[in-house]
């Protein structure tokens, strides 16, 4: 499986601690809780700045890292804060340093690569990864409110070419310009997906095809640390899923979702990639089996 | 079974258009809610200005209005509007009229009444509600946080004392002054209740006992015209059905809750009470099945 996307050192502060400088992006949360089901192959871009420890690390998790660049400069930093609504992230600093200029350039043996997750960057240098690969098996992309204003044709023209959108449910009604999630829905799938998969964070995730709707709850924390990374996580758990199991059936898709909960709900208890590092695949097994436990309920 | 609360005239205005002096309050849609499983006893206040067909069209829905005070003055009145974001009502204005000074005063035929729902209205009047009722089956409270901040202790007590507490998210963490739902849960448990159930509007409910958590999710609509009522008529349905059924068990909870959900998806499809009274058994139903269908997954 393939991941593009950021890989940071991020800075953050919730109620519950902080973290300085530590690993970070969307490429590094998805492809690290990917990698609980299937190899991964990262495209990424870092400055020369960015410690050998944290590839190591990557690459001890079955993470093919040949395909992160090492550039002269400064990694990509972001810094930014929680309240009590773990749901908003308040940004401090964004530093894009080398990250501003990266143009995904993937080595030759990542062409084949069968699936593809497209992390939240920019929509034309998504098109040029879809360029660059050759017959996938699936295609994923998540995105933002930033690219839904500012590069709109550009994303309109990937979300035609994707086989499972991603957003948060407040952006799909933005790109679709309706605070009906049902129809923000149909008129994504419209473009071409044959899913669309809706973040909601604390609240869960939807899923929507042309031959109905699922929907999974949030798994209620007892303890959340920092929310930093969790659509990422989510991204990769389910992208993760699928290609392990090479299902894309609705049937499947669900259970996808709820691995890609599963992987996120415990990526929030602690900071950066500290519970990924711990987690066991039969944790995974048993958040799954609670999942199904919590949401069961019997005919009328 | 029992309904004390608020008899409103509404004036309400939503993106979808607007309602001017319609039948509304908490007892109102819960009561409405509730008569599709169980016959229903209602208690409040109403003034004279209240129009008479408002009380023959309850009455026609096997509701008893004999505990409802028709006394000199206005009825109660509420304006307000809801933008976008249909989670947020906002209010114009809150005229209580006689429901001032109401006092609920049960009609001795109405003493032995097996199942008691307390709507949102003052934590004392809820008590005196509860000293007046003889050995209930099932009792089950709603509160807001206007409560919460301004009679703690009274709300405290009533908690105390009912088998079932409900309230939003958001109230269960401020009564609790925790941003964990988990946590705040596992105090209210503490208090008494033997479930308490969390409301999170369009996202959904969810129930935490001592045997575990139960999570719902909201019913994704085509088309919402006004969100008012949603809360009412969601406990309307939930304490209906365990009228209907007499089982308290956690298993015929989480199937409560889904009958409430369905009951208050309907019910926001249309001003007042007007999706309900077009409302079938069968219709019901059908979206029970629905509910149960988006949110079947399969083991990993």
């Amino acid at each position: 499986m393939l991941v593009v996307g950021s890989i940071a050192l991020d800075s953050v502060q919730t109620p519950f601690g902080a973290a300085q400088e530590v690993l970070g992006g969307a490429a590094v949360f998805a492809a690290a809780a990917a990698s609980f089901f299937a190899p991964v192959r990262m495209v990424g871009v870092v400055g020369t700045d960015f410690p050998r420890e944290h590839l190591r690390r990557l690459q001890q998790w079955d993470i093919d890292v040949s395909g992160v660049e090492v550039r002269e400069g400064q990694t990509f930093r972001w810094s930014g804060y929680y309240e009590y609504d773990l749901n908003q992230a308040h940004t401090v600093a964004t530093h894009l340093n080398v990250f501003e200029d990266f143009r995904p350039d993937l080595p030759r043996t990542y062409c084949c690569t069968p699936y593809v997750f497209l992390a939240n960057i920019d929509p034309e240098l998504q098109a040029a990864v879809l360029d660059q690969v050759e017959t996938p098996r699936l295609t994923v992309c998540d995105t933002m409110n930033f690219w839904i204003s500012g590069k709109r044709d550009a994303l309109l023209a990937v979300l035609a070419r994707v086989d499972v959108a991603l957003m948060n449910d407040a952006e799909a009604r933005q790109l679709c310009d309706t605070p009906s999630l049902v129809q923000a829905a149909r008129r994504i799938l419209d473009l071409g997906p044959r899913a669309v998969v809706l973040k909601k964070g604390e609240h869960g995730a939807a899923m929507f095809t042309r031959d109905g709707h699922f929907a999974a709850p949030g798994y209620p924390l007892e303890q959340i640390k920092d929310p930093t990374g969790a659509g990422d996580a989510f991204a990769g758990g389910l992208v993760g899923y699928l290609a392990y199991t090479d299902d894309f059936s609705d049937d499947n898709l669900r259970k996808a979702i709820i691995c890609g909960s599963v992987v996120a709900s415990f990526n929030v208890e602690d900071f950066s990639l500290e519970r990924l590092a711990r987690l066991t695949p039969n944790e995974i097994v048993e958040r799954y089996r609670q999942f199904r436990a919590m949401t069961d309920f019997g005919s009328m």
